[in-house]
């Protein structure tokens, strides 16, 4: 700190470049404490209580980039405290409002090596071995869905005209990829028409004579979907949103409607998308019978198993996603229930040639012939992420996966039975997944609205979700523990719209201890909401529920 | 080696979720050599002679994924023989045909600490300081490409509504959202038309009574832009490709006559496109006679700076891009010219509100008026990558970043002034930023071909570039150096399809003796290609030139 400031040298430089941090260091120094004990580190820098984010930006308000180096000690010191401290803990096992976790250790060196070899995965030329890497995890992750024979791994893993699926950024990007092969199928060459990728959208559709494409998805698909819509040029409103039942799965006759009167107006379903594992609520729609109505209208069945894919490692629970093997392509975020660090999602094609519709060329990269995988992502330059899936695949196992999927579930399901034996708290929706949502409900109207009319349920949800918005961001502001919250139509609530609490319990390290610490923590919260309380008391007398 | 085999039990599990690896561990011991000297680990593990990839696939040719669990130390040795032994040495400073450069050691540690937190940028719930931290960086970029006022940066830069720009993966990622941008801003809402987002292209064409959207650059534009084409419905055929002058730059009255054209044939001009760096010859577009044309069309002019970008930073040479001021959004990669590890591309936008074109809101996630990244990016979940840049920019400084800049333009010139000077050599591309094209030409030849007309050109080209094939992938195999190839069109020599090797000078560990030892190299390898020479020699006497 008292040092003088640096000046920008060509050997200051030099030494930046060739000469390593002293572990002595503060850099060095910081490096051993996350490897030695992580959470010790996270616990120690992270403050608990929540600073205004407002406070936050002042101290990253600069425009201009500064002109003299700092050295890296003084910018370290500055790191921990502005940035560091007032980070978020997501690998806290008291945190369950994410879909982050806490990572095995060995990941940390690896993100290391990982930055220390900086490959680029666009190309052979730029990541040599990487490249077999990453088409091998592909096609590990191709054999979980699609369980095909060696012959047919031996035969397509590695050829460069081909691809089991695409390694993205994550699981927007992997669905969008989705959906982009699908319209290009939709629309592909055709006699004297050069295909959608040459020509654009409207010569597709007026060659085929459709009216519109229309992407069917059930009304819990991800925003993904509509982000992909708009990019695409689709738009919006030709992303129908299909309504669910009590179990927030996708109505099968309703959707059958839709195709049909889709069809019948000229225009083409260009693929129906499947969840499994909303975000929202973790539930998974029935696959088999959606695969049932994708052959029957040939349309591009998709299945957005960003955060439910991992579960087909656990042989228990493998059934829930049942059929899956028949979708055309199914997207799996590694970086969800597969415990890697943020940055890895994937797009599996069921068919080798399927990602031919995407195809791209250079003169530099991705030479025609090359294995280059650059030729099949819409992605460009990319780090080499799939190290980290290869590694905990095998360090962790199918066997390791299955017993941290399953122990997600089990814990789900405790806190299920946990909640449901309060006075004051219910479910709103049951766990598939190790995903639930709740909320706090005093004791004395629990029991009254569960027999209340529409209009009785419709006086009081409005206090009620402004309770669970006190409850829910006070916790967050006090910083020992996290629940997330959502926006439901509960079918029970008469589909009015209902502030949940949103836990998802994948942190193998929560305990049971810790969960009902959290009822305990948010009933404390709730008591002190005197007004929203006097409110609903009073709401609830007039509208006669209590 | 000679443990048991692992066995997944809940155990097991729970020890690599908090117990750290040991300093003595295979893995521990590797984190150390790339802590002490990253050189000296890549160097001792990279093996220098290149296996065929043939090969090297039969190590990753399994499909299922293993049932059992496998120890760290175990899986660690697997890596080191399997996979980083048969990587790129990308930061060696004798690898001087990629675009990625050696790193600074202090984003080895940084990259852990960054999985350690593995923090989601796509809402503040998951990155709280990450969010501004993340804005100020861009609005750093930002200042750096259009310097507007203090108080623009005080309104602007946090704003909830408004984004200065976005991160991504990679430029690609980043021209694909400029478009997009573009796209939907041609096509906004208007009256009855609710939007291309809401309504879709063919509503729009309609609406805007436009024949079709037509995306211009020059021939020399990156990949990524026919990707966009493709994945935005345009089709690659609307994006048409402006012929180049002898220094690679776009033609102006070409591309002011396509406006013209498209125009009066019912089109629109949906986007100007200039490079500011080619990828395959560094040079820049005339970005304020661009400008010019954007504005008298009424267009979007994105500069793809993906490269060039951060010669910005050099107060010497940032006039190259004089005009970038005037354009609409800018694409960066800080992974390329701003030495930050694989994964940070960033478009800039020159008005704040631009981004809104695209934005995305959902319930549990980027709320409206939240000032979550999530709702003005393509990607959803990302990684704090950000933090890589702000610690840059700050260690390096403005000052910094201008010597490394600098210094890879003036080692460009040195090389094509030694390349110059050979009997033997010739540059077919001169480096306006550090990028430069040349090959290897008999001695004999060299004169010769200066003055030969369009038909002899046209006889040896082909015995040209198998020689210069032969040369760069002899080079590649024995490992030791490393210059890519590509092939261009080059002006003095009528337009014939060259293949020429291409070199990116921006390590800065490389030396001039090591650019030297280089074209030894080359012609030590071209003095054993006896067929190819033979018959070189004897097209040339055929053609008249010997």
């Amino acid at each position: 700190m008292s040092k003088q400031p640096a000046e920008a040298t060509v050997e200051s430089l030099h030494r930046i470049f060739t000469v390593p941090e002293a572990p002595d260091s503060t850099l060095g120094r910081i490096e051993q404490h996350l490897s030695e004990n992580l959470e010790d580190f996270l616990s120690n820098h992270i403050v608990a209580r929540e600073k205004p984010l407002q406070e936050i930006e002042r101290g990253f308000s600069e425009s201009a980039i500064p002109e003299q180096p700092e050295y890296v000690s003084d910018h370290t010191e500055v790191l921990l405290n502005k940035l560091v401290a007032h980070s978020v803990h997501t690998a806290s096992p008291r945190f369950i409002g994410h879909m982050t976790s806490a990572l095995p250790y060995f990941l940390l060196p690896l993100a290391k090596l990982m930055v220390g070899l900086n490959q680029n995965l666009v190309k052979v030329e730029t990541s040599k071995a990487f490249t077999p890497m990453e088409r091998q995890v592909l096609g590990m992750l191709h054999h979980l869905v699609y369980s095909e024979s060696e012959h047919f791994y031996t035969k397509w893993m590695h050829s460069a005209e081909h691809s089991l699926g695409a390694f993205c950024s994550g699981g927007t990007v992997a669905n969008i990829t989705a959906l982009w092969v699908a319209r290009n199928r939709v629309l592909a060459p055709q006699g004297d028409f050069k295909g959608i990728t040459a020509e654009g959208l409207v010569a597709g559709l007026e060659h085929y004579g459709y009216k519109r494409l229309v992407i069917l998805v059930s009304e819990r698909g991800h925003y993904s979907l509509s982000k992909a819509a708009d990019l695409l040029g689709i738009g919006r409103k030709n992303i129908i949103a299909i309504p669910t039942d009590e179990h927030n799965r996708i109505q099968l006759e309703a959707l059958k409607e839709t195709c049909a009167d889709v069809t019948a107006q000229g225009g083409k379903v260009m693929a129906i998308v499947g969840i499994a594992g909303t975000t929202e609520t973790g539930h998974i729609d029935p696959i088999d019978a959606l695969a049932d109505i994708a052959e029957a209208y040939e349309t591009h069945l998709h299945i957005d198993a960003a955060w439910g894919g991992a579960t087909l490692l656990s042989n228990k629970h493998r059934e829930l996603m049942q059929g899956i093997e028949r979708a055309d392509s199914v997207t799996i975020d590694a970086h969800k229930q597969m415990y890697v660090p943020m940055g890895a999602g994937m797009v599996i094609f069921k068919t080798p040639h399927l990602a031919r519709s995407i195809e791209y060329h250079a003169e530099y990269v991705i030479r025609r012939g090359s294995k280059d995988l650059g030729s099949h992502t819409l992605e460009g330059s990319r780090p080499g992420m799939a190290m980290m899936v290869y590694s905990a695949l095998h360090v962790i196992g199918r066997k390791g996966y299955e017993l941290l999927i399953n122990k997600g579930i089990d814990k789900a399901k405790y806190f299920a039975e946990l909640i449901a034996q309060q006075d004051d708290f219910e479910v709103i929706t049951q766990p598939e997944l190790c995903l639930l949502t709740y909320r706090y409900i005093p004791a004395e109207l629990k029991g009254a609205l569960k027999a209340a009319s529409p209009e009785q349920i419709k006086a009081v949800t409005p206090l009620l979700n402004s309770l669970t918005r006190f409850i829910q961001k006070s916790q967050r502001e006090t910083g020992q523990s996290f629940v997330s919250r959502t926006k439901l139509t509960p079918y029970q609530y008469a589909h009015q719209a209902t502030v949940v609490f949103r836990t998802v319990l994948a942190n193998p390290l929560t305990t049971h201890e810790m969960l009902r610490d959290i009822l305990k923590e948010q009933r404390a919260i709730a008591a002190k909401a005197h007004t929203i309380l006097a409110d609903l008391n009073t709401q609830a007398r007039k509208a006669g529920l209590l």
